[in-house]
């Protein structure tokens, strides 16, 4: 069966308070499309900021001395470093304008996923505001997956994504930051290759793989397609976690 | 419109020296598909290095001091240790089991791509078979692609992945390790968002998307689908090369 992604179209802008679940179901309606069983939603992290109010205006924001330090040494705004120091639990790195940490989420990111662009429209032109990625992205997922299900009567999956830059490689890919009612693992431990021997690789970052792929059809600059629908996602749907994607501190070489 | 990724059935096994464009063209006659202008192939490695004869029975390797020492170290045979420093230019941490290493191709990934599934069809039960990454897959790439415009006269592009872990995430995830025909960078510095502010994110890894949306539907122990067929890919498609996604070394934070 083929993997079908479908960026919706004539999403509106989002703002605070509003409700993703009606915005998706209306979304379905406008583009002709009737919700099946094991269908997933990739939604944008930016839309589930924005709706959660998750925007802050840097001009309520006063830097600590640490804030202001670093951000001399790299180069960047100090109030939008106080943020990212805020919103993580460690530096590991730091460059020209860029602080590699760890996000209080858990995962490793550039500048706390703090995101500058598309949010001109919440102050006037003077203001400069900025989006911090959702609090508790997995509940986030699970809200909408299950005011969805009580829309529909449909058991979906719901993943919310961002982009990240990688070690070694160039480029920004989509990657999972919150989900539920999908695998973030797949575990392939067991199960025989072609000839019987077992599997060495064993587990498969398949929301990660779902992440990027949505990602491809939202493009970038589009706020105009933040939600897609995938049918066809090849794994069973299951309760998950962005945590089954978090590689424990312990086992990390590269700190 | 939509991406649809088509994972192709009824792929023979692959022996060296078959040809692949010859495989492609018949599974899109046996999968009763029509090639349209704009398609892309995703390909596993696996076998583009079995049809490039890359395939080495450890029965052959005599490992180096150097290879027998590491290999004691991290509990692994040193004949695949052997191979591992043979095809890479550097090591850069090991753990029981796993060296990472810049493969000579240039990215950073585990074991240096040697694979130990799914070869065993290579010879008698007695002999352990692995097989290495092709020499260069973007000429691999390019090949496959020229040779199958010529078939059948259509623009298309080929990209060639494997599955590769990640620093600090669990899980591997598809990645490309050869491309033509499409681009491994999508640059879109100056193209403003929805506000008109200049985007911050300017570079998006597409072939890696592309590369983890067609792992989703190959699946692991499935070397029976290891041809995808990519329709609606968003990118025009141009030449490209792996090198657009390898991070400079002196760009990189985590060595």
């Amino acid at each position: 069966m083929p993997l079908t992604l479908t960026p919706l179209q004539d999403i509106p802008l989002i703002r605070q308070g509003d409700n993703l679940a009606d915005i998706v179901v209306n979304a379905l309606q406008k583009n002709q499309i009737t919700l099946e069983n094991n269908d997933v939603f990739v939604i944008a992290q930016k839309i589930v900021s924005k709706a959660e109010g998750r925007a802050v205006n840097l001009a309520v924001v006063i830097p600590s001395q640490r804030a202001n330090e670093l951000a001399r040494q790299i180069d960047k705004d100090a109030r939008v470093v106080e943020l990212i120091l805020q919103e993580s639990n460690e530096v590991l790195r730091t460059r020209p304008g860029t602080i590699i940490v760890e996000h209080k989420l858990g995962f490793v990111c550039a500048n706390a996923g703090i995101d500058h662009s598309n949010v001109a429209e919440l102050g006037d032109a003077n203001e400069e505001w900025v989006l911090l990625l959702p609090t508790e992205p997995d509940r986030s997922a699970e809200k909408l997956r299950n005011e969805i299900k009580s829309i529909t009567g449909k058991q979906i999956g719901i993943l919310i994504i961002d982009s990240h830059g990688r070690a070694w490689r160039n480029g920004t890919v989509g990657i999972a930051i919150g989900l539920a009612g999908l695998p973030g693992l797949q575990d392939l431990r067991g199960q025989p290759d072609l000839f019987g021997f077992e599997l060495r690789i064993t587990q498969v970052g398949v929301a990660d793989e779902l992440a990027a792929a949505a990602s491809l059809v939202m493009g970038q600059a589009a706020e105009g397609t933040p939600i897609v629908l995938v049918r066809g996602f090849p794994y069973q749907l299951r309760e998950g976690s962005l945590k089954e994607l978090i590689r424990p501190k312990e086992q990390d070489l590269f700190r």
